[in-house]
């Protein structure tokens, strides 16, 4: 029997090209993190299914992959998917870092400031582009309840962006207590706030008139509309919450360094924000570099107390693509090949090889036919070798 | 509701120190890899389940965790493991390599030398220092027939277990072809060579006798016996086959940068391998900390013509758990803290860590209370913090 070569459906075999961009940025993103004082941690890629299931996920949870229970035999009389499955592979890395850090808070600095890259598994219709299995790389903040924890963030993140060569950009930011004050002060039931948002969200794609016939769907009135839609232009100066005023201080504190701006318009889709919510948005292409936002009651699925959290994750694949699609290359090595025409010789091209080595010389030795020798360092010159050696007599 | 924080069964949170080892751990095996020309590649963590357990996976196949099929309502008349699930989680690096290069090898040099460092799983029963979920870092030579693959795989991964700190040990190879030599000299039916292989793989474990006693069981008589067990003292310069030929050429190259030794007593436990063999063992403790061999026939599962290859795997979480026990630890940067008593500071405290931020040193700002700073201040100093900074009005 002979097997399919190709990955499983929806995922994706990384060539050596691409698998280098992929570190470069990974290296480029934990280096950025770690001097500004963040630690990397790692989960688990598989996590209890009703911790899964019982979670803010949203639509990830109707693309969660369920692991057979293993150890009995399986009981299939009245079976369904939960009885069956105990596992589930995790969708995101916030949901893991909540549990890991209710399981080691005594082991933890007070604010623990974590970095996570891992990845993450969703059962995607598969698409261009898009894949089942993808890499994130998320800082959270974890036990900072003032705006220290959103400023740290988002001088931190913005840093690793310029460092990966993106440098036209704004950061956007919001606040999910301005939007219910919004939606409050238009006489919405608050109820319904979080379907309002989700909607509100959808702005960039379907247009102001699209918002406007979903929420009419959603039983608003049309004055309800108007209102909300008024207040959404307000400008900041106009506001006078606790949130606001935090909201001025975290903009002034980082716009010396970024760009940054109050978009009421930004609503981002997770369910469990609290708080200030932001993103990279680039100003050379539609959607955002990196995203995030404060969410104080996550820890409350494991302790009772809410500890206080911020996150920003990087859109580590997006930047990967746009990296390639920008042609860009990690900077390559020498590259020596040593060529063996013979065992005799093997002695001589292994010390070699080690003398050579360094730093910044990569060294491979090739066992090669004498009469292919042409087209063989052909083959090497193409493949990057700058520097070819064939190892015989010499020196003898 | 509220929810376990422990990760689920037989897996593991990693916390920063023990992380900070880890990729200290795979930075060094990369970084020496690839001055020798390898490169990095990944596959997905999931399988398509059918080839997962039709493999010579032997004692992993029981342990697979299987993912429910999604999509249609599942059909649970009539059910089996094997209707129920399409996707395993992979147990080893080994076989996605091989299905990676049948799908990828127009695309791949020759020989395509790869590392591949990443995630396996399998459902062992949990117990002490073994775990669920564990990372592999293997090197493998795809396309290289003469034994030049071999001796770059010996004069490369020791070279990372040196720099890892493991300078005491000696490489012990063999060759499934002299066992397989020894078997039918032995007059032993050559159908149970591979059944005869794994008793043999427990010497370590079980003594001289106890590998007697397991052979008897499997119906070899005394005769038998005692002559296989007199061959593997065969000294190698008794052996006269292409195969003895072979290893004492590997012997000869390696042994001027690393001790080295023909073991006839090594087996190694995976069904797949066909030429030589080979571990790195420590001379301080029980154990190898890398091992490999020649698998020439597995790329026959996807394609008609076989494929030679060559891997070396070495004990990732071994290492790890080592460089624990040893206390060692990353060397530590300069880890600078701004307190921050009041907003009006905060830009301030943002200016000072964007302009101290360095190579090796570490700035992280902290909101503190003025009369916790006598606290904070003894805290931060017991974390590390080699230099703290409190903002204020200084400069002003």
């Amino acid at each position: 029997m002979k097997f399919r070569s190709q990955p499983a459906k929806g995922t994706q075999d990384i060539l050596p090209e691409d698998m280098a961009v992929r570190n470069h940025v990974l290296d480029v993103i934990r280096k950025t993190y770690t001097q500004k004082g963040f630690t990397q941690i790692q989960t688990p890629s598989v996590e209890n299914i009703d911790l899964l299931t019982n979670s803010d996920g949203g639509e990830n949870l109707r693309m969660l992959f369920k692991i057979l229970k293993r150890g009995e035999k399986l009981n299939l009389d009245n079976a369904s998917e939960d009885t069956l499955t105990d596992l589930g592979l995790r969708f995101d890395l916030t949901l893991p870092l909540s549990r890991f850090y209710a399981n080691n808070r005594s082991k933890l600095p007070i604010p623990f400031k974590s970095i996570q890259m891992g990845d993450v598994w969703r059962a995607e219709r598969p698409q261009k582009g898009r894949y089942r299995q993808f890499t994130q790389c998320d800082v959270d903040i974890i036990g900072e309840q003032s705006i220290l924890a959103e400023i740290e963030l988002l001088t931190t993140v913005p840093e690793a962006i310029i460092r990966l060569g993106f440098t036209n950009f704004t950061i956007k930011i919001n606040d999910r207590r301005l939007l219910k004050e919004m939606v409050l002060a238009a006489n919405i039931d608050a109820s319904i706030f979080a379907s309002v948002c989700i909607t509100l969200d959808k702005a960039d794609k379907i247009g102001v008139e699209g918002v406007k016939e979903e929420l009419r769907s959603k039983a608003l009135t049309d004055e309800q509309i108007n209102t909300l839609l008024g207040r959404l232009n307000t400008s900041l100066e106009d506001l006078d919450s606790e949130a606001a005023k935090e909201m001025k201080t975290i903009i002034d504190t980082v716009a010396p360094l970024y760009p940054i701006e109050f978009d009421p318009t930004l609503v981002r889709g997770m369910g469990y924000y609290t708080g200030s919510i932001f993103e990279i948005a680039s100003n050379e292409f539609k959607g955002s570099l990196a995203g995030g936002g404060r969410y104080d009651t996550l820890m409350t699925k494991f302790q009772k107390e809410p500890v206080p959290a911020v996150g920003f994750s990087i859109g580590f694949e997006r930047i990967c693509d746009l990296l390639k699609s920008k042609d860009f290359t990690v900077e390559s090595k020498d590259k020596v090949a040593l060529i063996v025409l013979d065992d005799a010789y093997l002695t001589k091209a292994v010390a070699l090889s080690q003398e050579m080595t360094k730093e910044d010389t990569i060294v491979s030795m090739f066992k090669v036919k004498p009469k292919k020798m042409g087209k063989r360092i052909n083959q090497l010159e193409e493949e990057g070798y700058t520097k070819i050696i064939v190892v015989d007599r010499m020196d003898d």
